[in-house]
C-alpha cells in the first residue's frame, strides 16, 4: 500500500530465516481485515509503500534452529501478532503485549502475499492437527484475527450465561462477536447492523434481534427491546466516535462495554453521567493466540463456522479491487489465495 | 451551601414522615465529604441554598407504617443513596442505581444537620448490632461513604491476592482504598500523594510505597517500583483528569484502573495508543450499602480502623470552617456532632 486507495500487487525477493527462531510459512490462504480499510481511506502517500495483510493460514517451508514443536510440512494459523510464548505477558494470554512480539507487514512479508518470516516461530504459530483441509481454510483463517478479536471482545466482558448483549457493528469482527456471544450463553442478542446480509448472517450466527437504526433512534431501539434499561453488554467492534456514543447509551447501568474496533478517537466519552452508572469500558487488540486454542476444536467439530464471514475469494491479483470492493461495502471480507 | 464558599449554619423544621416507607433518624454523627469540596469550590451563588451532607450515622426515631427490620432506638448507617433493597439493581449489589432510590440533600435534609428523613428506610439503613458505641462512631461513619467507596475501587478492579496496585489520592477516599487493596491481598500498595501526615497513615493502613512526585515524574516512579512495567491495578480516588492521565500512565498492559474520584471532565483519553495496551476502566459511584454487610463485621472486630481518616471533630456551628479547613488541605477529614 502506497497511500490511500492505492494498493499495487509486486514481486518482492522470498522471505529467509533472520533468527533462529524464524519459520518461512508458504501462505496458504490469507485476507484483507477491517482495519487495513483505515490506512486504505487516510494512509498519506509515501514512495515505498507498506507490505499489508495480517491474517494467514500456510504450510511451514522452513524452520530456525531454536524452534521447536514445529515441523516443516505443518498447516498452520498465524495469529495476528507475534509472540514468545514464554514472557509473563503471553503466560497470562495477553500476547498482543509479548516482550518479544511484533506485527506483520510493513517492511516485512504481510499476510495478503505468498510467504511470510514467521518471528517467534514457536509462539506464534498453532498446528491445525488435522492437517490441510480444503472446506476448513475460511474458518481456520478467521482464527488469526476476526473471530478471535471477536471472542476477545465476549471474554473481556466475561459475558454470562443468561446476561443481554447488544453488539454494534455488522462488519466481519461483529458478526463473530454474537458467535462469541452465542458460545458464551447469552440470552439476547442485539445485533446494530444496516445490511440486510449481513445482519441475516447475524441471525444464522445467534443474533436474536436486529436493529437497523443508528444514534438516538438506534438506542432507543435497542432499550426498548432490552426492556428499557440496555443490555448488560455492549461489544463495540467499529472503532468510530458515533459507536462508542451508542454503546454509552444502550448499556445498562453497571454494565460492559467492551471494544475491539481500533478507536478512531483519542478519548471515550465517559464523564459524570456515566460514572454515576458505574459503566465498565474493557478490550483492546485481541490476542488471538491465546484463544485458536480454545476456538479451533469448536472449528474442527463444526460447532461454528465463522469462515461465514467471507463473501468473495480473489487471487492475489485481485487484492487491489478487494481492498476499493470492501471499502464499498459490496464485500463483507474478502479472502485471498495466493 | 448558598454557592462557592457559603456555608451557613441556619434552623428548619424537623423532618417528617411523609412516605410509609420513610425513618426519621437523629443524627449522631456526620461529616464533611471530599464531593462537597467541588460545589463548595465552584457553585454558583443562589438564594434558596442547598441542605448539605450525606453520610450520617444516627438513631432511629420514628417510622413509617410500611417499614420492617428497624425498631425505635436502632443505631443505624445510613449509606449515601437510599435505595429500597427489592429492585433488580439492589438485588443485584447496585444500589445506586435503585429504581426508588434518591440522594439526600438539596431540598431536603442533609447529614451535616440534626435530623434527616430517610427514604426507604428499611432497604436503606444498616443496623449496628452491637449498638451504639462512641470508640466506633468514626469507623461506622466511614462505611456510610468513604469507606465503601474505596472498598468498591478494589472490589470493580477485582484485586487478586499478590497484584501490585497503585492508589492515586492520598485523601479519605485513596486511603480508604489502601485498607481495601490490603484486605483482598494486594502484595504491593504504592500510595501517589504529597502530604506526609497523609501519607504516613497510608503506610498504616498497608502501603508499602509512597511516591509524592505526580505527573510524568510520578509516573516514572511508579514504573520503577512496578519493574517498568506498572502495577496490575490502579485505584484512582482524585477525579481529575491529570489523575487519570498518571492511572493511565502506571497500569500494567492488560490492566486495570478503578475510578471513585468522581470526574471533573468529560472524556477519558483512552483511545489507541491505550486500546493496543488492553486498559480496563471500571469504577463509578459506590452503592455503600452493597458493602457494609461486608465491612461492618471487620470494623467491629477491629479488622480494620477506616474511621482514623477523621482527623478533626466539630460541632454544627464549626461546619462552615470545617468545609475551609478540607478545602485548604489543614483537615484530611471532618466529623460532625450535631
Amino acid at each position: 500500500m502506497y497511500g490511500a486507495g492505492d494498493v499495487r500487487v509486486e514481486s518482492v525477493p522470498n522471505p529467509t530465516i533472520q533468527e533462529p527462531t524464524d519459520a518461512i510459512v508458504r501462505i496458504v490462504a490469507g485476507c484483507i481485515c477491517g482495519s487495513d480499510l483505515w490506512p486504505f481511506a487516510s494512509r498519506a502517500a509515501t514512495e515505498t509503500g507498506s507490505r499489508m495483510g495480517h491474517e494467514f493460514v500456510g504450510v511451514v517451508e522452513e524452520l530456525g534452529s531454536a524452534t521447536s514443536g514445529l515441523n516443516i510440512g505443518d498447516f498452520v494459523i498465524a495469529p495476528f501478532v507475534a509472540s514468545d510464548g514464554t514472557c509473563d505477558f503471553c503466560l497470562e494470554g495477553l500476547q498482543t503485549s509479548c516482550r518479544h512480539g511484533g506485527h506483520w507487514g510493513g517492511t516485512e512479508d504481510g499476510g495478503q502475499g505468498e510467504y511470510a518470516r514467521v518471528p517467534q516461530a514457536s509462539g506464534t504459530l498453532v498446528v491445525v492437527p488435522a492437517g490441510f483441509d480444503e472446506a476448513l481454510v475460511p474458518s481456520l483463517l478467521s482464527l488469526s484475527d476476526v473471530m478471535s478479536t471477536g471472542y476477545h471482545a465476549a471474554k473481556k466482558a466475561r459475558i454470562e450465561p443468561g446476561q443481554t448483549v447488544t453488539v454494534i457493528g455488522d462488519g466481519a469482527v461483529g458478526l463473530s462477536a454474537v458467535i462469541a456471544a452465542k458460545l458464551m450463553g447469552a440470552s439476547r442478542i442485539i445485533l446494530m447492523g444496516r445490511h440486510t446480509t449481513r445482519t441475516d448472517l447475524g441471525r444464522e450466527f445467534g443474533a436474536t434481534d436486529v436493529v437497523a437504526e443508528r444514534g438516538d433512534d438506534g438506542i432507543a431501539a435497542v432499550r426498548k427491546l432490552a426492556g428499557g434499561d440496555g443490555t448488560h453488554v455492549v461489544l463495540e467492534a467499529v472503532g468510530l466516535l458515533s459507536a462508542m456514543e451508542m454503546a454509552i447509551g444502550v448499556v445498562r447501568d453497571g454494565g460492559v462495554i467492551s471494544r475491539v474496533g481500533a478507536p478512531q478517537f483519542s478519548a471515550v466519552p465517559l464523564g459524570f453521567p456515566e460514572f454515576m452508572r458505574n459503566i465498565t469500558l474493557t478490550g483492546g487488540v485481541a490476542p488471538a493466540r491465546a484463544y485458536i486454542d480454545e476456538l479451533l476444536p469448536l472449528v474442527l467439530d463444526g460447532t461454528i463456522e465463522p469462515g461465514l464471514v467471507f463473501d468473495r475469494t480473489i487471487g492475489l491479483d485481485g487484492v487491489p479491487d478487494g481492498y476499493r470492493a470492501m471499502a464499498d461495502r459490496e464485500a463483507l471480507k474478502v479472502l485471498v489465495r495466493p
